[in-house]
């Protein structure tokens, strides 16, 4: 997250940009992947988030992480890499306020031993001020994150999903532990709303970062690290 | 569009059927895309109409449609196949009403000689019924259409990009022919209203068509087939 781009880039040829992604990618993924798919990874992922995305400013940054995450996930999903903790993905529709706090609160109760992913059904431009706001309290910064669509990449690599509200948008494969969360919406809501659904997210997810780490072999038999 | 299945496909495992899908266009595509390459696009493909489509019924029929027509689309800009008639994309925000009948009418104008899309910024669950009925009434059955979403490849493989109202999301590649259409949304009009907007579109369609067959070559130079 360390390129600005002071233009828009929706009406732009960043076809230069994004090879350079592309090559930086593929140096990353060297053995994993061909140069061909990381490019097709870049692109499409550009495309995905120019759609929706309503600061056009950082895409590229976003661009580049988002791409990464997908390819770690397909990687660790075809078995190319080993993966030695558990990995978890929140799917809201907007991929705006739950599933980012959930996502944010677990990597704080779960200190880099879960891998954690969010993504949304039709994700929302950016993310809603008051969850911002309402995480920001806790000392967590969520400025610098972005709604994600959902794909099938992260579904596949997730050893638990967790929907929410996401209805029948999110395929579902088998194998997986999968919990449906019965959350309010706190899309347009004050920030004094936002924090009691902000506080019954960590409950639960205080809960699943329990039932992961304690008896991590329940959910993942591959991990045998 | 051959396949139906009655039960939801959102909710199940399809990775076999996607998997069939796969083996199918790698041998469409042999010499062309790696196998890699083609499954990745089939199962983004499934994954992104997944997010939006109402009826989970086609998707396996729509997402071989969709692949095949991306994976033509990323062939044809990237030289690996000859195109020797111009391609024309249209686009709006859900892909639902103009663009699906700006491409109708198109098809129908050119009769073969263009090659013609659409896609939507942020695709709609389904066609409008309002829209349907008035194609219908031209003889134009577009029942079995769907909201495609925006994707690079299209664009890039476009000669002719028109966009009907989606504003900064539709990203832009220099060297395209680029027009914006000012037009009504038919979102939640009668057919009555539908009518009007159907024929000032076919209006500019016929104009468009006869730009691009009298002399293809002013907008596409390569094309001396």
């Amino acid at each position: 997250m360390t390129e600005h781009h002071e233009h828009s880039l929706g009406l732009q040829d960043n076809t230069e940009l994004l090879h350079r992604i592309s090559v930086r990618l593929t140096d990353r993924f060297a053995g994993v992947f061909a140069a061909e798919t990381v490019e097709r990874y870049v692109f499409e992922s550009y495309s995905a988030l120019a759609r929706t995305a309503k600061i056009k400013t950082y895409l590229p940054s976003t661009t580049e992480h988002f791409a990464n995450d997908r390819l770690s996930a397909l990687a660790k999903s075809k078995g190319a890499v080993a993966s030695v903790v558990p990995e978890v993905l929140f799917v809201c529709v907007q991929n705006a306020g739950r599933s980012q706090m959930a996502a944010a609160l677990l990597n704080v109760e779960a200190k880099g031993r879960i891998r954690v992913r969010s993504a949304g059904s039709l994700p929302a431009a950016e993310l809603d001020p008051a969850v911002v706001a309402a995480m920001s309290e806790m000392g967590l910064d969520l400025t610098k994150d972005y709604p994600k669509p959902l794909t099938d990449d992260v579904v596949r690599a997730s050893d638990v999903v967790i929907t929410m509200g996401c209805g029948d948008s999110c395929p579902i494969y088998p194998g997986k532990r999968y919990e449906d969360w019965e959350l309010a919406d706190p899309a347009g809501l004050p920030v004094e709303a936002v924090r009691i659904i902000r506080d019954e997210i960590h409950d639960r997810v205080k809960a699943l970062a329990a039932s992961l780490l304690t008896n991590p072999d329940a959910d993942k038999a591959e991990s045998n690290a």
